[in-house]
């Protein structure tokens, strides 16, 4: 939790400097709002809550948990429409919950953490999504990551111009998003298993893959040999890519072909982040147009980009990336207790050391020494600050390091400073 | 938002620096932990899920949404007894769900914000709790307020004491704890409705009202005489006292023996946070060292606070005590776009800004620049930046405040100073 704490203040510090407002919606929403718009599977893991007083012995819901932060968003901005800003840019980090069977890394009530921005079509927000996440990322601790960045309507071109029918669209976009897990040949073997012509199949493989290392302007003037040199989508492409080298995403965004992306809501810009060493991604976005109409009635342009939390604490974890002051434990010194008349002394000093923003835990009881620094070891404080009856006769505080053994007496009045240099 | 988030910060902040540690609980526990501890009023008001799957056409209901904090509370401590240290002190601030008819200032999901200390019984757990709590008054800028100390032993000897049998000490706890409400006049005709004798009644008002000025000391002193010199709970009630003197909570303390506190399930000490010229309190709390035994089996002491953080953001959003960064708008300066060729200069202009810490918007499309100013205003936007032929020409940027119109152009590698200083 205190992980989860430390990610989330990154990504408000963030998004907040890029204008991007706070929302939080509702636990529930109405049941309608959410039936429907996950699929059938969906609409069984969707938590539905029981009317309230007389009706509840109907056995009817009325009410259902939040599945997901981009239904609520539509609802929000269908229901607002006439309050919104022109350009309304939001992030959201709340849990949601999905009833699927808890398992190892699965949880039915996880965070999910999303920013958009409603309303434009500017390539200037696509990149200033990609800006603030490379920035999330970068104080985090990230390093060498990548942004893989493609265009669905390029997807389309790319297809046609490989001759495969529109009616395979799909099935071939579900085949080439396994590229990264399953290399050339396998999907070669899926194009072929999912229908699609042997040769249709070779020329796709020969467009969408890209090298790793070849810089995006160099796939961008690939695509417009096999595209339309005025192709809209690559020059919408190349904008973003041109806007985004203005901010610290330069250098680390590669134009990957390769890059389909499950949902099917996509109707621009695609985009995903990729870690060294790392399955799967920390996660990804894109341009949705035509979502928001499905609430609206209307369709409104909408640009957004959902950062797996749970996945970026654990790697966060697994890789040590966390300061110790949070990873480490929750107090930085307890103040012990000598004996009953200390009392009042040693809650004197524990105010004195909070107040330099030290944190200080003081144990409760007149116990023996030895039992109160086992006590404070079992709890990972690596200080315990004594105040005898020496150290009050002549105003000063032994402090005690339980990890090395080490123990110093010093003024009363620098205990705070003693300890804050010996912290780390 | 804004607001609860600086709230909540405030108070993070300062119980870590008391040792507490932050816990979250799922939204959802077994439905059987909620149901019946809190009457039958309360279980007509707690949320329930319908099962899933197959079992969902039953209409039965096998989870119920977090109703308070203290409940979840004792559920984890009875789960994880044996791994929960000797003296555990965690807070917790999340949404509870009440199916309460929505009104004014009366919400179905709301924030509760609780810290609790689990496991000793030592004077040491209120004064830190009050002192952590006075804290987060402090530093959220309220002044002069008060604690009101009582406790629920001292009440019963005053009872007894006033000749009020034991079977009647409900009835007049009701009536006394009106007395800030309706005054010694009103609680003498709630005593003799309720049935206590009139002399009883005499008794009770002489010996419960104390005047708001009596320093706690002199209340102390009456108490011992009133009961017995060596009274239980008058010794605990003054360790406390002479504890939290050593804090902030100096000076702020008055024993107050009309505080009764509605829940029934306090055992010693009760307290409440008064505010001059404001009805209720912004929080209150109280020792309850037989709660968890509900759930665990055996008793475990425990005392906590209740910090009324909705009523804690009315009281300051009314008051005008918010920081301007919280309570202005959510963007310092809006970089507005000159034409299209000057799109990546505007990209590169914000990412320095942001860079030094401002909150920056872009105006994402090239329209006329009164339109631009005209939107940024609309959205509370302090200051436009403007990066025309001339001054890209120039390596300037021309800042504008919106407020008064007054326009300076500055280098540009000077513009986020110039805005930081001048964004106050």
């Amino acid at each position: 939790m205190r992980r989860r704490e430390h990610v989330i203040g990154v990504v408000r510090d963030v998004y907040e400097r890029y204008g991007f407002e706070p929302l939080e919606t509702p636990a529930f929403e109405n049941i309608e709002t959410l039936l429907g718009k996950y699929g059938e599977e969906g609409n069984k893991l969707i938590f539905k809550i029981l009317k309230r007083g007389e009706h509840e012995a109907s056995g009817e819901a009325d009410l259902a948990l939040r599945y997901d932060l981009t239904v609520p968003l539509a609802r929000v901005i269908a229901q607002y429409q006439n309050e919104l800003p022109k350009l309304w840019k939001r992030y959201q980090i709340q849990p949601v919950w999905r009833a699927d069977r808890p398992a190892r890394g699965r949880f039915r009530e996880f965070y999910q953490c999303d920013v958009d921005s409603i309303g434009s079509q500017s390539p200037t927000v696509e990149a200033e999504i990609l800006s603030s996440v490379c920035d999330v990322l970068v104080q985090l601790g990230f390093e060498g990551f990548t942004v893989r960045l493609n265009h669905r309507m390029v997807l389309s071109g790319l297809l046609n111009a490989a001759g495969v029918p529109a009616a395979q669209h799909n099935e071939a976009l579900v085949a080439l998003d396994k590229l990264d897990k399953i290399g050339v040949d396998g999907v070669r073997q899926e194009f072929v298993a999912r229908g699609i012509s042997q040769q249709a199949a070779e020329k796709c493989l020969a467009s969408f893959h890209v090298e790793a290392t070849e810089p995006p302007d160099d796939t961008l003037l690939r695509l417009r040999h096999t595209l339309d040199e005025k192709d809209d989508a690559v020059a919408n492409l190349a904008a973003i890519v041109s806007l985004a080298e203005q901010t610290n995403v330069a250098g680390r965004i590669r134009v990957d072909l390769s890059l389909a992306r499950g949902l099917s809501y996509y109707t621009g810009a695609i985009m995903e982040i990729a870690v060294p060493d790392l399955a799967g991604s920390l996660g990804g976005g894109g341009r949705y147009d035509n979502l928001v109409g499905m609430f609206l009635g209307r369709d409104v342009p909408a640009c957004g980009f959902s950062l797996g939390l749970e996945r970026i604490i654990v790697v966060m974890t697994e890789r040590g990336m966390f300061p110790a002051a949070v990873s480490g434990g929750a107090v930085d010194v307890m103040v012990t207790l000598w004996n009953e008349d200390a009392r009042a002394d040693a809650m004197a000093l524990a105010r004195d050391l909070r107040h330099s923003g030290l944190r200080v835990d003081i144990y409760p009881d007149a116990d023996k020494l030895g039992k109160q620094f086992k006590y404070a070891s079992s709890r990972n404080v690596p200080f315990v600050a004594i105040v005898g009856d020496d150290e009050r006769a002549q105003g000063t505080v032994s402090v005690k390091d339980l990890r090395n053994g080490d123990q110093q007496t010093v003024k009363r009045g620098e205990a705070a400073q003693h300890l804050r240099a010996r912290r780390s």
